[in-house]
């Protein structure tokens, strides 16, 4: 979730590089540089903290040249320091990269190599990309196309990259997973990780696919498949103003965020899971066996993600959970000794509730683990361990894509936890992490055009309700408080969730004609008994719209209402299933006329008790 | 909660007892007993299990006799057989009488007793009565109202008891606490402890007061106090069908149920607490240092209870506590072992999700324990330890009074775990235990007439409200939680609870001048951080109904709208507030005209998933 920016043409690179960055800051960011060809040589600046680190030094000491790429910074791998910034440049200085993403298998090509002689500078796994491609440039006479291409195809995980050398006239990129947007001007072409940082200088973008290859030069660019054919992209013009484009041409961001979770979740669970071992590899500190009980604390839309990962962890790693929401934890004096594992769970990472119940279990000698999403957060800096969510940064007040990378980050947990106290074969580890890559492919189809289109009729439908109810039961229980949660925020429309089958204790007197009533039945072992929550909702009159799988026209009669969903297994089905929600929220709120992403009442990052 | 039938007159006295026992069946019983004075002799006849057993040997064998005393019994100390069936009577056969209530200094008095040569039968607290009164019988010459005035004076707990004596053509009564009303007919008085056990025979009664002792003849009563002064007590005309006469003259058993709570209360805490060491007997074969954690598990309105139960074990005894909603924890293979203490929290003790969440941690190797009502029922048969609540039949829909009982039998388990467990000194433990005496009391304050028509008021002003919102923290958010289903259960307002802390983290969107927020505000370590929820409330328009402690007027001008609830302990509070939130539930409803003790869609007892 870092930015890119990339220039060749006539202007200053540095003018067109910084201009760009300081509009992609609002994604925030820990380390900022630049890479500007002078002449036959290559510089690069790049310093830790905020931008203005990296623009003061380059004001004081300007780089002329008039092709260049700029990076900010959100760590992954490694600390962020000068080191650790981008671009990565080989020993010889001529040829230099900036990368966006995760390499998966970075180990095992940095030792290959290390083996051959390449000595590494940062903790980056990005400065292997900058060597492996070295070394290609060699094997094909200084192709620099055909070295990037050639290198790409040994690497595994998701980039944004672009390359320079000090030989070549030309900026060569590619993209899988990571953005790139190409931007067209007359004798100059320019590049970024999105559309604002381009659009002082052109309207006339090419957004680049999945697998895109691409060389620039000063006179226009050609675009190829991984494979060397060449791909034919359209040239468009764009009439977003600065607003419109921040938001990637999404009415909201919450609508750009919620699209954005395919990438999100590839981004949580890049590099972290072995298919070969059925193993997670969270890179933390944490010994797993070092606690009996784990305390799960969260506010909001997080504490949700708790619940599931208590259902996760209980039945996979059989370790006793107790969730709690921050505000209550902190002030009721709560059992935590040594032998606790608090895990606090926030997008923001300053969540005071949340914040102050961390200091609460670090006092009662808990070991503690944050799941956050925001680098360098309080949070971060008081935490045993963290583990990033690299969901990237969410502006829309209710959260979405942090949910879901919460959910997913959860998930690795429990299957870490289980694997490493050996209460999960190898077996069923193997298919669980291939249920858990399966989720970015999943959450794109769940976002499929016809369900969408069919989500938006059945919230207009009801949009004029009084109120809603959300059910569900097991590890879905949580998404339907999720579904409420979510409604409720944008559309101020009274929505609860519940656990199905606790409906007939109590809300189940709501039920009349007026009343909507989602459920969550997609395929899961209690599906039968859910279906019978709905027929005792039914046989009321209230108004059934099921959540259904892929292929599962039986349960259809039930419904007033079907909203099918993409196949997934039960329990990462959390994931794939609440993007339907969010969805069912977001069109009642846009038909409602509310201002989704700053709904009334509500704060982003609630920085007050 | 027994039920119980006095007759003196000229008609057939086992007729008269039989047919008012069976207008007491409602109640519930497990045996039932009548003694029916036979010219010098008293006979006694009575059956284990339903009415049916007993009328049925009375019709084959019938008693003649014009004075007797009859009891239906819904079993506290000792098994439901034939010997402790009530009436008991003294050796010679001389003495019999009838109790209802629990006398806390039983284990005294009969150990005092049997020095003395006094031979016991049953194993019940009540059979001390009549060994006490016999022994008094001789000191006073044969005055059977003062030997019972003069036993009643060494008794310390809750009765109604009834007395017979063959040598005497009178019946000596007197009630503290369980209640007792006369009848009054030509030449003829009767005695029950509910008024549609006379209804058939006169509808001119006298209800007792607490402390009251009455004597009855052929021709009249006479009251007096326990001191022995007469009091005058008027004869009301009775014009209630049999169904309002159930209802004790409330419009609805609900509301009868509300005001019952004092009585419930006592009885939940009667005999259990040790004013003396601080200590808590529960009677049950529980090793307090069995178990390592604690699973609640319950539905609906006992779920709450047992949330508010997690607060004080937590706090009180420091062992990890987990509530589940026995819908979840039956079907998520649940962490149990033999460290598991599994406690299920149930009205009826019939609840199925509960039943078998029950029996799924028995599978798993856990200690159970119940918190139940309903003796008999069939948790009771599979628990290794039941906690009465003896609240007695709770027949409106909507749970009140079991409610409070199941809070006030928490409290003592946790008590009784933390004095046990040596984390609760003496004196704090007498501090507490002092609290919970105080709770029928302050209950019965809650319930003054002036607080009744306040919060009558309010719920009327706010009956057309189209959502609600109850806000509580630390040990009153599950008072927020069971207020919320209340409202929802009785009036179908979407009403719905949350820690106040949490609000801003979703809810707070919701917020506008339509909408009216109770918040539970009484005196307690975190109100100040409460009222800060609700100035946030304030602030974005809503309306505010604040629960404070009497006295707390500075806090007053934070709301639209105050009620006023007497002072309690923080730790006991829930009990006290909750009375409130009851009484706001129910005039909503009944403001709107809704079947108040039938609600739309809602069963008493749920038997099905």
């Amino acid at each position: 979730m870092c930015g890119i920016v990339g220039y060749i043409g006539s202007r200053s690179a540095q003018q067109v590089l910084l201009s760009g960055l300081a509009r992609l800051e609002y994604r925030g960011y820990d380390s900022a540089g630049v890479a500007i060809m002078d002449g036959e040589q290559i510089q690069v600046r790049k310093k830790a903290g905020k931008l203005a680190n990296l623009s003061g030094e380059l004001l004081a000491l300007p780089l002329s040249g008039t092709l260049g790429i700029g990076h900010t910074r959100w760590a992954t791998h490694g600390l962020p320091n000068d080191t650790n910034a981008h671009p990565h440049a080989t020993e010889d200085g001529r040829l230099v990269i900036i990368h966006n993403g995760i390499i998966e298998n970075y180990l095992t090509l940095k030792e290959g190599l290390m083996a051959r002689g390449h000595v590494f500078l940062s903790q980056t796994d990005s400065e292997v990309l900058a060597h492996l491609i070295e070394e290609k440039y060699d094997l094909v006479n200084g192709n620099l196309y055909e070295a990037v291409r050639q290198a790409l195809s040994e690497v595994r995980g998701a980039y944004g990259i672009v390359v320079t050398h000090a030989l070549h006239r030309e900026i060569v990129a590619a993209r899988t997973v990571s953005p790139l947007v190409m931007g067209v001007g007359e004798g100059e072409m320019f590049l970024a990780s999105d559309v604002p940082a381009l659009l002082p200088y052109t309207r006339r973008m090419v957004f680049l696919h999945d697998g895109d290859m691409v060389v620039l030069s000063d006179d226009g660019f050609r675009v190829t498949d991984l494979a060397g054919n060449a791909v034919a992209r359209t040239v468009e013009q764009i009439d977003w103003d600065a607003e419109a484009a921040e938001k990637g041409g999404y009415d909201t961001y919450m609508l750009k965020e919620i699209y954005e979770q395919p990438v999100a979740l590839t981004n949580t669970l890049i590099g972290r899971l072995h298919d070969e071992t059925g193993e997670v590899n969270l890179d933390i500190d944490l010994d797993p066996s070092s606690f009996k009980r784990i305390s799960i604390i969260a506010c909001g839309t997080a504490y949700y993600a708790g619940l599931v990962g208590e259902y996760l962890i209980e039945q996979l790693a059989r370790i006793p959970v107790e969730v709690d929401v921050a505000s209550e934890y902190r002030y009721r004096d709560p059992l935590v000794s040594k032998d606790t594992l608090a895990i606090v769970i926030s997008q923001s990472g300053e969540t005071i509730d949340t914040l102050e119940a961390l200091r609460e279990a670090k006092r009662g000698g808990a070991r503690t683990l944050g799941i956050i999403n925001a680098k360098g957060s309080s949070m971060t800096r008081e935490l045993d361990d963290t583990l990033y969510i690299h969901a990237g940064p969410e502006i829309g007040v209710a959260s979405t894509k942090a949910y879901t990378s919460m959910v997913g980050a959860m998930l690795m947990l429990a299957l870490w936890l289980a694997r490493a106290r050996g209460t999960l074969t190898q077996e069923a580890g193997k298919e669980l992490l291939h249920a858990a890559r399966a989720l970015p492919r999943l959450v794109e189809e769940a976002l499929e055009p016809a369900r969408v289109e069919r989500i938006k009729a059945v919230a207009e439908k009801y949009a004029h309700s009084r109120d809603y109810l959300f059910l569900g039961r097991g590890v879905n229980a949580p998404t339907a408080l999720e579904g409420a949660l979510k409604l409720k925020e944008i559309s101020y429309i009274h929505a609860e969730g519940y656990a199905a089958g606790e409906m007939k204790h109590g809300p189940i007197a709501l039920i009349d004609a007026a009343l909507p009533v989602v459920v969550v039945a997609t395929e899961s072992r209690l599906l039968e008994k859910t279906i019978s929550n709905v027929q005792e909702v039914r046989a009321r009159g209230g108004q059934v719209i099921l959540l259904l799988s892929d292929g599962d026209t039986e349960n259809a009669q039930h419904a007033d209402e079907v909203l099918y969903v993409p196949r997934s297994h039960e329990m990462v089905s959390p994931v794939v299933n609440v993007v339907a929600l969010q969805l069912l929220s977001y069109f009642t709120a846009a038909h409602l006329g509310r201002d989704v992403d700053k709904p009334r009442n509500l704060a982003k990052s609630v920085t007050v008790e």
